[in-house]
């Protein structure tokens, strides 16, 4: 078989204002970039804001392993079956970052033969975004810095400034510097440091925001510092929302993109799965919905961090109603959390699946709790036996859950249309009765104990003095009612990483929690979060290349 | 009168393809960004390439003064008046960098009625060029610091790296910094820090490839570091300039936008004009001389920097010939060159006009050096006299040089009628008989010493011994036979900037030499460069905003 980035060039792309004709957008409606790219105005949605909804369908995972779920992959082939089958239908997914290109990850736009396309742009620049993203960043905190060399008006406690910078890209060695050195017109000496900048405030302001005045009063209220007084200084004191807003004036528009076999698809916004909330922007689904009668969208790592993000956060705050879930597993993955090494994976064992499948049945239970339909769906490998599907089926059976079996990756949209059917059987059987998981009005400690207990199946949560003092803190503040975003491992339901499989009598360490005010959620923070990865030993840049013809070879 | 911005949302723009449709580009030769910007695909130049060349107009000012020039807007006045005159004209301009707008400068597109448009869009992200230097910098810059991390198997030198990062921002804080802190893990702590992105060299390579595969090969070229034994590291022993040339695929293609009369503009590539050369690309210069019959473009700062660099750098480079050169000047910057204060530059003053006027001369002469016929172009004001004006005719009259006045501010195209007359008329009676200063072959401190007393009229050249050390080391690598790129105060034909009109009895101090091995020049720094910009007290981004329409205030 081919690798992604040779059928990603072989694709056979529409010009983009014929895949936007299918949704219903005309030239006015596009903002070129390109041929095959383009930003949606914001306009439009004026014009279709009283269309009915279409249906929200979110794709999910099992808790991720090397052994790869391929959860974008079949939100892509998913899209493309509903148009093989004759439904309207179109994809929303969350734009890949820049960084981790360079190192051992590759892109991020599906894979095989249900990618968007073009693959190439969509990994590497797209649309400016991310770099719009990172001006606006930047900005905020070259102002901050400016502000405290410029007389200090507003008091700020340089040793207490929580706003760092940010960089498209993997750099290690900016995790932690020392900044302002030089001299007296050379800023105040203090420590800092980039994140990668995904892990931006800014972008999961982008993704949460619902216009472009939403966006600005959401950057105008961004915590950057204390004062001396331990007062918190907001990007509205700096007076930094304006020329913010003005930076991602373009940014806020979903871009439109297609798939490998021209099914429309919105990519927009990609914030950290982690410390963010890992979902395409409010905008991008929002709008999708008025435009298709199937939204197909995902969320990042596994359903316990991913899905519970996408409803107790993004379907909050937008009130937005999920339809139906989908969670993606293969026998592979669901057998490593059965215990087996990455090597062994190719043969048949039921034992070791009847071990890993727990897994995934803790998600399916959980999504339950949200009042969400759920399918599963099957990635599947040539060396899954019949056997191992059977007993999935079987054992999903047992909680009320159909599965498909999918073949997108290789085939594209007609791998997907066994999924697809059972999707829309589903949701035609069950209504969704989605609900949030807690109330704004709970406490910050319930608010965390719920997702624990509930979702991840812990016993309690404790937390560290520092923790506690930052609750306390934040209640101060004001800030007592904002919801959570869990930043926690998402290689296991508790925060170690080595617990696979469905653990037990485990207890969660919220060692950290933080204010992302202008997001407007606290996150807690459970074990060592990475928020600037590093490049490997060979990075794959090294690998890279584009000859005369403007060919991209080693981009994967 | 309207400030600028006012003027230029009022533009009357064309759609992009009715503007590339005037000077021979169809459909397929256009990427859209929008519906008033696009890049020019790189298959054009195969197309045109033995078109005759149209004729290569420099516009470049006299030393600048707080009382401004107006040389961008009169490079656009020019284009706009040859258009109004029936002649085949287009602009070549550099992008305006993203990180001044936000301090005092605001953008660098033009004035008043000389204008390239959309003016909000050229002045922040545009079509992502410096977005995508910055990546590509910075990816650069940490697959440096990840060799040394990850074994140092070539041998770098922690305290010989000389390759910085960069951001799009004034940010002082960020000029000295401390990297690489935090643990094993987390790099190696050295010493650091960021240029602004037009400071990269990156960004000179750009201006100076004439296309991807020679980008390339000059990225490889890039001397990052120093081994412990002192030889030259570079990209290309990092296996970066593959990925690096990739992620500048599109970056390299020239910008097409309009002025606020419809004439074509490419806008491309903005390159330091003191630690680098200051044109835009030759990408777009040479394209343009395709496509029209007279491609006005310009050079940064003053004549002594701008055009000595636009000859003996990118002319000598890219085999270009100028046609003609307009100097720009004010009689009010004149006045001021003769002693004036700003707050008296309104009352009619003919004896400081004499002792200023210098100057300009000086700068003539100069151009003559190079065997560029010369037109003067005094910007007028509205306090300008008769007596004021008829003086300088008489006195550049004496050197047998024309001058024309210019309204182009106030009155677009039209009030650059009598300069495109004036041009016109030289370049028909007089053929550029150019030539550049100094040989290849010339040692290093000749080829500076040349540039110091033939241009900028210096007794000498001392050399600090840090320089001549430098010098002896750049020799030895084999970098002597590359042309020099002065870095030197713009406000003074001397390297101390209080010292105005047209000094003598002076030498030059060379603190400095670095190397842009890609770029393929060196560096002579002859007094405090600052690469990293700060904000003023009360930045300019403070009265920027966007309202709900998406309307831009507080841009200038």
């Amino acid at each position: 078989m081919k690798t992604d980035i040779e059928i990603a060039q072989g694709a056979k792309m529409k010009p983009i204002n014929e895949i936007a004709s299918v949704i219903g957008l005309n030239e006015d409606d596009l903002e070129y970039y390109g041929k095959t790219k383009a930003k949606i105005s914001l306009d439009v949605w004026k014009r279709v804001k009283d269309n009915p909804d279409g249906k929200l369908i979110l794709v999910t995972a099992i808790n991720p392993t090397p052994a790869g779920e391929g959860k974008t992959t079949t939100t892509v082939g998913l899209g493309q079956a509903m148009a093989q089958i004759g439904k309207k239908a179109m994809i929303a997914l969350r734009e890949p970052s820049l960084g981790p290109c360079f190192g051992i990850k590759g892109g991020a736009a599906g894979g095989g033969y249900s990618q968007a396309v073009p693959m190439e742009d969509i990994n590497l620049h797209f649309t400016g975004d991310f770099h719009a993203i990172t001006s606006a960043h930047n900005l905020l905190a070259a102002m901050l810095d400016n502000s405290i060399q410029q007389g200090n008006l507003l008091n700020i406690d340089p040793r207490q400034v929580v706003f760092r910078r940010v960089m498209d890209m993997n750099d290690r060695s900016l995790r932690n510097i020392v900044l302002g050195l030089g001299g007296r017109m050379d800023g105040i000496p203090r420590q800092g440091g980039f994140d990668i900048t995904v892990a931006s405030e800014i972008m999961a302001i982008l993704c949460l925001s619902e216009d472009l005045m939403d966006l600005k009063e959401r950057f105008a209220k961004i915590v950057v510092a204390y004062t001396y007084d331990g007062n918190p200084v907001t990007a509205g004191q700096l007076g930094a929302e304006g020329a913010m807003a003005m930076l991602m004036k373009d940014a806020i528009k979903p871009n439109l993109v297609q798939t490998l076999e021209n099914t429309p698809v919105f990519i927009h916004g990609g914030p950290f799965a982690n410390i963010a909330h890992g979902c395409n922007s409010v905008v991008a689904t929002k709008l999708g919905l008025k435009l298709t009668d199937y939204l197909i969208t995902e969320a990042g790592f596994g359903a316990d961090l991913g899905a519970e993000k996408f409803f107790d956060l993004k379907c909050r705050f937008a009130g937005l109603t999920p339809a139906l879930t989908v969670i993606v597993a293969t026998v592979r993955a669901l057998k490593m959390n059965g215990g087996v090494t990455k090597d062994n994976l190719g043969a048949e064992n039921l034992d070791a699946l009847a071990k890993g499948i727990v897994n995934l049945e803790k998600h399916i239970e959980n999504v339950g709790k949200f009042g969400v339909p759920v399918v599963v769906a099957i990635n599947r490998f040539p060396t899954d036996t019949e056997a191992e599907l059977q007993f999935i089926r079987e054992r999903c059976a047992k909680q009320g859950v159909e599965v498909a079996l999918s073949e997108v990756f290789t085939k594209g949209g007609e791998g997907g249309i066994e999924l697809a059917e059972t999707v829309l059987r589903t949701m035609e059987k069950t209504e969704s009765k989605f609900k949030v998981l807690y109330d704004d009005q709970d406490s910050i400690p319930l608010k965390i104990e719920k997702i624990c207990q509930e979702v991840y199946g812990a016993d309690g949560v404790s937390f560290t003095k520092e923790a506690e003092t930052a609750i306390k803190k934040y209640i101060d503040l004001g800030y007592g009612s904002l919801p959570v975003c869990m930043a926690k491992t998402q290689y296991s339901l508790t925060d170690d990483p080595t617990k696979l499989g469905r653990p037990a009598g485990f207890t969660i360490t919220v060692r950290e929690v933080r204010l992302a005010a202008g997001a407007g959620f606290l996150v807690a923070i459970t074990g060592a979060m990475m928020t600037m990865p590093g490049l490997p030993k060979r990075p794959a840049a090294m690998n890279m290349d584009i000859d005369a013809e403007g060919k991209i070879t080693g981009l994967f």
